[in-house]
């Protein structure tokens, strides 16, 4: 036997009489008083951020919100079709998809971005140090032939929307850090060491964005599932009102198709 | 073979030069001008929510984001701590245990004060009418000895804070609808059918309040758990941080108490 | 500050020098010696199982690996196709779709006939005490508007093969019990209530045979999961081999569908 | 519109009267006929294994499938606390769990030991000439400061007695291939580089069997998840016998510490 271990946390607790979140008095001084993107950045850093930053995190939200039919969607929906009585079971398949490869860029590219950064000893302070120290990463990668994380899209062939805007109200919020300044660069410069022009993909400059905010980087793949997880709602949300998970669901098992749509329906009675 | 169908939605879309989410146009009209809560609102009612929604629908996400040391919050930590390659993993996992019990009163309570409101020909205009809906809702749940969803709470048993802030916050609003109008009532009238006061706690409230606001009764659970999702990215942080997880599982495993923290610890070389 | 308690479990267990399992030796007495669908009756039971229980065990396990391009298939490869280095989270999320609609029949059926059979003071001994019981349980359920767990089938209507193969099996094991005895009687009597003859389908004979051999009904689905477990791994394994994942998502994904297959590709160089 | 595709599977299918798995009969030539073990192996390589074959990895699953309480059954224990409606959930959470730490081993060190054997023009045929190649290898991993995969336990010092009962079972049935004969040489020679004695531990001798059986090496962490679910199905069934999942969800949240010890309980009525 061994005494009992107490684990503090900064983030939610309760007494009898009150409840705080993050120090605060959670009904008086939180609800009614803090948005919700800002409560999530507030809940990873546990700062408050400032207007500016909050606009800016909301705006890679946005960004990453829904793409339509990616596998997070198809799978949601399926599993909604399939287990309709466990909404928790259907929003935690879908995330589960986001790994490495879907809504990974975002993540890849931040740490990506940082590891470049971190070796410098000296920052650059102007545009032209910025496009010597991005044309040195591009060639780099390539010699070592890996790709540039967050360079080439495959529908956004002449650009991404996402990351001039981006770019823009980063701007507007004074919040253009060092990872977002590398990642332009790497926009201007990477033609002269590839030979032809990519576009920096919105999934990428998200997360150059979020490494600007000081948000962690072990977790910049987290708020990309945030993101999603309001997609998954609405993507559940549609699939009430008009389904096509069944329809989705026989056009992979066309040999099995039945001629009731219902498998395993209540044909008994 | 037959001819392949498409499938529709109004959420994300995208072509070569464009990208759209709900019909608008994703960069220029919604990133940097809708909020992470309206938007989650938007997508999943497809109707911009007003600033006065956005509000309630917010704060409810902040009452219900983190609650410490729940079993969400654990086991999102003990995942982390086993397969900290998977983010995704540890979130899905920490989500799976919102059900029945934990975070599933605020789905309850709306999806129940909406079954007595539909029973109503016409709805109350004032307080008496109110408490006498809520004093037949009462005596007609204690004589089936089921239990009113949102009625009691463990801890805060002198009234839990959250409830009459979120009233408050509707109000001001002007959004306290019927679901929020029968639930006050049955904080009146509940003792004199069950001979003790018991708090309106605030999971119920949540969904009283996500009820009123028109978001879809199958969905209210959904969005307790989009709440959770950022209150488990704040506790993964903290882990990262001061990492508790380890001592957690050992205080579980007595007798497997390693000599050395590190289960499957590199002790080869 | 409290005495931190012990937690005891009767499965796997270790000191320095031994590894038990179920209060055997593991290395010892379990490896080599007990075949793993005879180690998961044992687990669920705490009970070691006689051949013949496991021989019926395993039969069931067999029916409901791998039914195809189920929802569970595609979901698990679906996940795999974006997220190819969480081979768990690829397994869960299939898992995930095993709820109240898919693989959820064993357990309604198996808890069904239970229900039945615990309102009765003595059980029949004869096929036509059987049919009696069968007839007014059919009758009861037609009476309230509900289906019979277990009876009628989309595609094999007439007559789903693994439903006489089970009860043989039981039969030559000398295990067919009141469950299975009471399915058999539905499906002889049921024509007489509902007017057309409806297979008894092999999700239902599984769950009345698993009933039957004493697992707790509470788990019923849990060894459709466990089933499907080794099913998913082979869809996985094939996905490797054969992919075809990325079809099924470009397949949906009209509008998205990409000049080249991958998403986010690695295009940059 | 463009033609439907068809998605080949060589695993389940079915059409009006039949039922196929692996192009077998299912009800007549599977079912009964087929261990589940051997079921598991034929599913995952499509390949029927011979007894022996299957005896080994039956071996391996029994080695797998409890460690008392690991993260994995914690998780699955507070999982159904929380959402005691979702079987499917409370599995999916801890095989979550079986990830880069937990369950790790067995598929890192099966594919070590297959990229150090990828690189040799010829294999050794006796012990000295497998000793040199260990020797090697435990060199250049102690250069390169990585550990090697399945060397050294936290408990078991002096000796993980899986392991030698699993190279006896092997031996046995003539299936001591490469990846276990390596195995058992690094055992031998590593003292001569590391300078102690560690023990091979069980989970990696079960991923030298395993790829020695010819599974897929990308899978075999899916085997480790396969024997894990009978386990997780064990702590289930015992958490319905003797609850502790409450009491271990206290013990960590030690201010909530509820009165009562349900929490959201149903004090209402």
């Amino acid at each position: 036997m061994s005494e009992q271990r107490e684990y503090p946390t900064a983030l939610g607790a309760s007494s009898r009489e009150t409840i705080t979140l993050l120090g605060h008095d959670l009904a008086r001084d939180v609800m009614g008083e803090v948005g919700f993107g800002e409560l999530a950045f507030w809940l990873a850093t546990q700062r408050r951020p400032t207007p500016g930053e909050t606009r800016v995190f909301e705006a890679v939200l946005a960004a990453l919100a829904d793409h339509g039919f990616t596998p997070t969607a198809i799978i949601t929906r399926l599993t909604h079709l399939s287990a309709p009585d466990s909404v928790q079971g259907a929003l935690a398949a879908g995330l589960l998809a986001g790994g490495s490869r879907f809504l990974g860029v975002t993540e890849d590219c931040g740490r990506f971005l940082h590891e470049v950064l971190e070796r410098q000893e000296t920052l650059p302070t102007e545009d032209a140090g910025w496009d010597a120290l991005a044309l040195e990463t591009v060639q780099r990668q390539r010699e070592a032939k890996r790709f540039v994380p967050g360079l080439g899209h495959h529908v956004h062939k002449d650009g991404d929307p996402r990351t001039p805007r981006l770019m823009e109200i980063a701007a507007e919020e004074g919040l253009t850090g060092p990872h977002l300044a590398l990642f332009a660069a790497i926009g201007r410069v990477h033609p002269q060491v590839l030979g032809r022009t990519l576009p920096l993909n919105g999934a990428g400059v998200c997360g150059a964005a979020l490494a600007d905010l000081g948000l962690p980087l072990e977790l910049l793949r987290a708020f990309a599932l945030l993101a999603r997880t309001a997609g998954l709602i609405g993507q559940l949300a549609e699939e009430l009102r008009h389904p096509v998970a069944n329809d989705i669901f026989l056009s992979v098992d066309l040999r099995n198709r039945p001629v009731d749509p219902d498998p395993y329906s209540p044909d008994g009675l």
